[in-house]
């Protein structure tokens, strides 16, 4: 017989290990944990999201048993049309809300077709080709969260998703501890931990923080209140309904996103607001504004979002006005800091009053800190600890505190996307290392852009471009008509006038030489010019007619 | 006679009011406070950085009567070489570090010539035109820097400069508080104060922390320390210095701006190294690793700086190895997080270990927090209240600062820049608005680059460019060769080639149809066709040659 192991493999987006998908591989068996995607560096230009690279999956199609979900944020279920469209024979496992959420996903692109959806209980087990999963219940800013146990023929892999001990949060559902302890009375070979916060000393405190803060903030408040959030912070939506409730204000969400997932929320049980409470912007915009509490989207300060179109005055249905409080209640995704506070001084600048992270404790992350990650690797007593869910700078630290718990730093596997972990009588190695790709999304290409178009993406945006056309004669490569000069982002059109006139003469010393590679030939001369004159490096583009 | 008044303007440059230059002016004078530059916005593509808009100082340039700096960083001198490139006749007066950091500036611009510079002890008084201007010592992270009490025949402004109030400074100099009372029993009509921090609460902790953080690294370090800065934070250069005297390491500074300030420090008195303690980077890599501390720049993630190449491996002079402990001791400027945590990721991979401001206190601001900032109001009393050096959201906060400490709202002036503030008789009013725009500086050229030529940048940068070339017969107007289509950064070769041959018929089904406006027809028709099939915009520049 072959000689069997256990493979687990993480396949990130955008190198937050694991994050977004995690392979595991036993004999003829795949089970696939999460398909969300990541929102592009700022570097990326042009890229509206990462999916994970399904290349490995592709050369191992036959093997897939299942594809399951731990809880329903973009990063975590964001790509799961992409996956069912390629592998739609894949059943799906999820909890009720979770999978209600993709639902939603696989509805918009018309697949709910054909796949067999699965709603598993938080609490409950399934099996899936070789592996018996234990769906355990953890808090995050999102209702119905599980991580997993994940039983395999070489021992008890435990996946932590994300999470982090709340003794108060928004639903009264605690963290499964004692499913915790069991596993570990179990034997965890691995514990795989979400290290988003390892940086962070002490403890993530709780959702009830925010609601404290909510409840300072809404009747200080003369006017009207727009809490901005993400669309898939149920939680969050539900502490703002019960600051309204309580303070005597109607809720409206706005935003198509928030809008659906508050509905599928309130469908499944996971948002409770009173009867009459909620009322649509338009009846809301009729009412007195000490009586209306609005929810939407847009608190990265994305342009199109609705805080966003607030900010510049642009928003189709109403606008800021003096006396509104703007609520940001949602951290600043790094990179996003610069949009973020640029709409907080656009809506300044309206009359509003902002309240932010900075000013008070309107946002409280949802992912464990240093003592929450100490308290998961002490309930489950893991022989072997993988630092996932985080960049290696996070992951090192999450090893740290690891030792710290007494791991040995030679059962501490800090890896990175696409390296192999092999699990066999029961010890864990290092294997191959999977070529993983960032796959970009931008407009409806899938991967059709890569490091090259970047880099002439770059290039294009840091110095314009300029384009040069000459028509040669075929015959003798007399030049037929004066070399058409034009330019996008390079310089103003004052400047080119001044410019151009001896780019051009440079062009046609050069046609007078007939060089053997005139392109290549113009483009240098014309570079070098354009770099003394202006100490600028635009796109040059030449073409050449010949008739 | 005419109906004077004072007149104040926060001339910035990236809209942090006044942080890069503030104008007075009363009757035929006018002196300047600080002539800074800024970096861009992640938005503002290929831009090097902005400097102050000169137009004010141009249309009144027969009433300036000095420059005057309140200390050595770049957003406070930065931009002076372009400044006296155009007002050469103007006198510079600045603290001695802070005029040596401004001479090799002028160095390197060759401006050295007659240019008046008065170099002034702080403490003292100098009057410039109808000012009289008390140059008074505040802490920062640079020595040697000043707030200015300047006496108008208006009353007594008081405008803070960058400072924290810090108990045990690197240089053993506190803020002069004496001088701050003195100003306030002279009666203080209006306080400009900074608010950079304004929205952090407590106190600023004092420079002593890092020292505290270096002495706790250092001799742990089993390899050489890196350790990355500002080049300009001369008061981290001597706590590094003296760390790496107290664990017996010599030092070391790499980078073209570091080692210059370095030597004006030194040589100026400002910083203080034993004879011996420091060698050069070839020196140091012949010693053990254990006997080497290295400062050099880099702390922004920046790709061309030392620590971004070593970040790389592509350092000229050595490369990191397993065993380096790698110090980020700087802020990271909002925007620049994702560069310095990828930077801080490739130094993991390469070996080293990193610490940063968010695992240890490597850095601490060199700027006051609330309560900084309310003390500083104490002891100034200022009538009227002006937040200064910040986003309008920070000067909000800093305005409910005052509040709290007894301002009342209606004399507290939250500005932005290009605002005229005119006081007369004892009163603070708001004036006109001088139209402000930002100045870019992108390679030689200053200003030629603008929204428009940005808009271009972007749109290119997010789609890439596709051009189409097209010769017709110049009687006819028929084609007279197949029109050509070349892209960059717009889709993969392999795409284009099954895009672009559709692309051309469309093309040339408008070429047939001859409109009137055959370039725009053009453009309109191809950029649907792009868009239905693939669902991007890039830039499409159509030239059409009749000949």
């Amino acid at each position: 017989m072959k000689n069997k192991s256990l493979k687990i493999i993480p396949i990130g987006g955008l190198g937050e290990v694991g994050r977004n998908m995690m392979v595991y591989e036993y004999d003829d068996d795949i089970i696939i944990v999460d398909c969300g995607l990541m929102f592009p560096n700022n570097d990326m230009l042009g890229v509206d999201y990462i999916i994970p690279d399904f290349q490995y999956l592709r050369n191992n199609r036959q093997k897939i048993r299942g594809l399951i979900f731990t809880h329903g944020h973009e990063d975590h279920i964001g790509a799961v049309n992409y996956f069912l469209e390629e592998f739609n024979n894949v059943p799906v496992y999820a909890t009720p809300l979770t999978m209600g959420l993709i639902k939603v996903k696989l509805g918009k692109a018309s697949l709910t077709q054909n796949v067999a959806l699965h709603t598993i209980q938080a609490g409950s087990q399934v099996k899936v080709g070789k592996f018996k999963i234990d769906f355990f219940h953890v808090c995050h800013s999102i209702p119905d969260s599980v991580g997993l146990g994940i039983e395999t023929p070489e021992g008890l892999i435990v996946q932590s998703g994300d999470y982090k001990f709340d003794h108060t949060p928004v639903d009264n559902w605690p963290t499964d501890y004692a499913k915790l302890v069991e596993f570990s009375k179990r034997g965890v070979l691995a514990l795989i931990a979400d290290s988003t916060n390892s940086t962070r000393p002490g403890w993530t405190p709780s959702e009830q923080v925010v609601s404290e803060a909510l409840d300072k903030v809404f009747p200080q408040a003369k006017g009207r209140i727009i809490v901005a959030s993400f669309a898939s912070l149920v939680s969050r939506m539900q502490q703002v309904v019960n600051a309204a409730k309580k303070f005597n204000r109607k809720i409206t969400f706005v935003g198509t996103s928030m809008v659906e997932n508050a509905k599928i929320a309130q469908k499944l049980g996971f948002l409770f607001i009173d009867e009459g409470q909620q009322i649509s912007i338009e009846e809301a915009l009729t009412l007195p504004d000490e009586q209306v509490a609005i929810m939407c989207t847009g608190s990265q300060g994305e342009p199109t979002s609705i805080l966003g179109r607030l900010s510049r005055g642009t928003q189709r249905q109403f606008d800021i006005k003096s006396g509104d409080t703007v609520v940001l209640s949602s951290k600043t995704i790094p990179g996003n800091e610069e949009a973020v506070f640029s709409t907080i001084n656009d809506l300044f600048r309206r009359g509003a009053n902002v309240i932010y992270e900075q000013i008070a404790p309107v946002h409280v992350s949802g992912h464990g800190s240093q003592e929450d990650i100490k308290l998961l690797l002490h309930l489950t007593k893991p022989k072997y600890f993988i630092p996932a869910y985080g960049e290696l700078r996070q992951l090192k630290q999450s090893a740290i505190l690891a030792m710290q718990t007494g791991i040995p730093e030679r059962h501490i596997a800090v890896v990175e996307d696409g390296q192999v972990i092999t699990v066999k009588n029961n010890k864990l190695r290092l294997g191959d290392q999977e070529p993983i790709s960032m796959v970009f999304v931008d407009g409806s290409g899938v991967g059709d852009i890569g490091p090259d178009e970047m880099r002439d993406r770059e290039m294009l945006s840091k110095d314009g471009v300029i384009l040069v056309h000459v028509i040669l004669n075929k015959k003798d490569g007399a030049l037929i008509t004066d070399p058409e000069i034009i330019s996008r982002g390079f310089t103003s059109s004052r400047e080119a006038d001044e410019l151009f006139p001896q780019a051009r003469k440079t062009i046609l010393d050069t046609i007078k030489r007939s060089p053997s590679n005139m392109e290549k030939e113009i483009t240098k001369i014309l570079s070098g010019f354009i770099y003394r004159e202006t100490q600028r490096r635009p796109t040059i583009l030449v073409t050449i007619s010949k008739i």
